[in-house]
């Protein structure tokens, strides 16, 4: 059945009836004008919302509906860890095709729940309404952080040591393979580490534990996470901290499945994996004194990868060094 | 210019430097991963939701971007009037086709930013993204409202008064005197009533301040915009309190305008009045014992008209006696 034909109401209906049971905190859910929630005792609130419209962000031959579902609140809680806030509640607000069917939209929530299930994520409220276009994800998620524990981008200074979690390229890669191999959304490549960069397209894991962990144990001075690719990143921690960079392309870590396609492709890998969007890791400035706590919340983190990549400087230059020499730092990913 | 050619960065830099400063209560503004605000002390958050797409919502022949902006930041506003809360903050996630131009983001913003100036509700943050199809408006709105105050629509009981806010029918008669008639978002009817109900349709006021005082003096049970109409907004209030709702046509404040309107059509211009979607009035519930209550919110709403339009009675029913007759209350607006 098209959702055209279910209508508004029993769409909400169905989408309320499968939203397991909500935390204590949630006093108002799904069904009335607004949600009401309670914050967490002396936090404040972290805001943000990032919206996935199919042909700009996703497409539908490339990724399943609970795909679009699961990434649609990872960029948000991307987003929520950079602040090194923890992800509290969501809002859902869907725009849809005529033609999309109820059980695509089941899929959708799905994968958004499932998503939402792991981080502990309360589904408040949202909003449905059609499209005479694109299918659109839009999302807010709201967050909480001490007062104290705010990571901001500006609170870089020279000397402080650039760490990135995770791996780089990925993302790029992933959806570089969809583009000339991706015929469905289960389309997967058969080489592990590549299967590996699709599925980050398709579902990349927001650095939720880690974010509010730098936070709470004040290792980072400034943080952002990689939604526009590691070189935007940079360049914009860097500005925000009044400072420059210095990044050494000998310890980014490049994915093995990204490094292996792009250079298939006869393409630059380091230089593709910085530009790269869509790898949700977090870039974070320490300073040198902050490396014991570093070293706890790397403890706690449960090992995620951590690189030390390079190092925030006095000038306002952002180079990247390779082979012993300074180059500028490639252009991050445009996606307007 | 068009946005497309300006770039994202830039145009939220454009946004950026038109938002007016910021409350200490926004603690992190525009510009970095989130938004970080300090609530109310000793409130709850009331979060909201709700898009404008092209097309569906509105029609940019009718309506101007300044229209469209204060629009989609009234039509959520009157969800959180609604559960008595009082907005305090705003994101604005817009999706841009490629032909929108730079002055129609400013005016856009501008219409945004008036109503938001209005109803003192700070911009802490959004997103921008290109849209393959129409342009939408995505806003969140993030309230405060105190334990013990909250609207439901589940508070009524049997025997309460129902009583509606301003007039009804203007939205639906200016929108259908525009789909006859305009040509332009300056298109007006000579006519000074009916111009009233095409500014209605282009520029609701949500009831702000009502919600806000129902809620504060607990002089209402429950409580629902009219977003898709009374007829709706009644059978949703009744059924979410286990009653069901006797309203009285005579009482019916319908718009002169619109009344002027559907006669001029042929049209049953109170059945139209009643289903007309785009009213954001409010609908609530008084409990007999509240009527004192009532009164000294009416003397602090500034006098806002409020209609005793029915009340909600131990049945199931829900309907509407004209000349003394009952009869079905005619189905809401649907707009899915």
């Amino acid at each position: 059945m098209k959702v055209s034909e279910l209508g508004e109401r029993a769409l909400i209906e169905r989408i309320g009836r499968r939203i397991p049971a909500a935390p204590t905190t949630l006093i108002v859910g799904i069904g009335d004008d607004a949600a009401v929630v309670a914050s967490d005792r002396g936090a404040l609130q972290v805001l943000t919302t990032d919206a996935l419209v199919e042909g700009i962000h996703f497409e539908r031959r490339f990724s399943s509906p609970g795909d679009i579902g699961y990434k649609a609140l990872a960029v948000n809680v991307s987003d929520v860890a950079a602040m090194g806030g923890a992800a509290r509640f969501a809002l859902l607000s869907l725009m849809l095709p005529a033609e999309v069917t109820v059980p695509e939209i089941d899929e959708l929530l799905d994968g958004f729940l499932e998503l939402a299930g792991i981080l502990n994520v309360a589904v408040a409220g949202g909003n449905i309404t059609r499209s005479p276009g694109p299918l659109v994800v839009d999302v807010t998620v709201i967050g909480a952080v001490k007062p104290r524990k705010i990571l901001r981008r500006s609170g870089g200074r020279p000397g402080d040591m650039l760490y990135v979690s995770g791996s780089l390229g990925a993302g790029a890669a992933g959806l570089g393979w969809l583009r000339a191999n991706g015929d469905s959304p289960d389309s997967l490549p058969e080489d592990g580490l590549l299967a590996e960069c699709v599925q980050r397209h398709r579902r990349p894991e927001p650095r939720a534990r880690l974010g509010a962990l730098l936070g709470r144990n004040r290792a980072a001075s400034a943080c952002i996470d990689l939604s526009d690719g590691l070189a935007d990143s940079v360049r914009q921690l860097a500005m925000a901290s009044g400072a420059g960079a210095r990044i050494d392309a000998r310890f980014l870590p490049v994915h093995p499945g990204a490094a292996a396609w792009f250079s298939a492709q006869r393409a630059d890998a380091v230089a593709e994996s910085v530009k790269g969007g869509d790898d949700y890791e977090l870039l974070f400035a320490v300073p040198p004194n902050s490396r014991g706590r570093l070293k706890a919340v790397h403890r706690l983190s449960r090992q995620v990868l951590l690189n030390r990549i390079g190092e925030l400087t006095a000038d306002g230059d952002v180079t990247l060094i390779r082979d012993g020499v300074p180059t500028e730092l490639p252009a991050g990913y445009v996606h307007f």
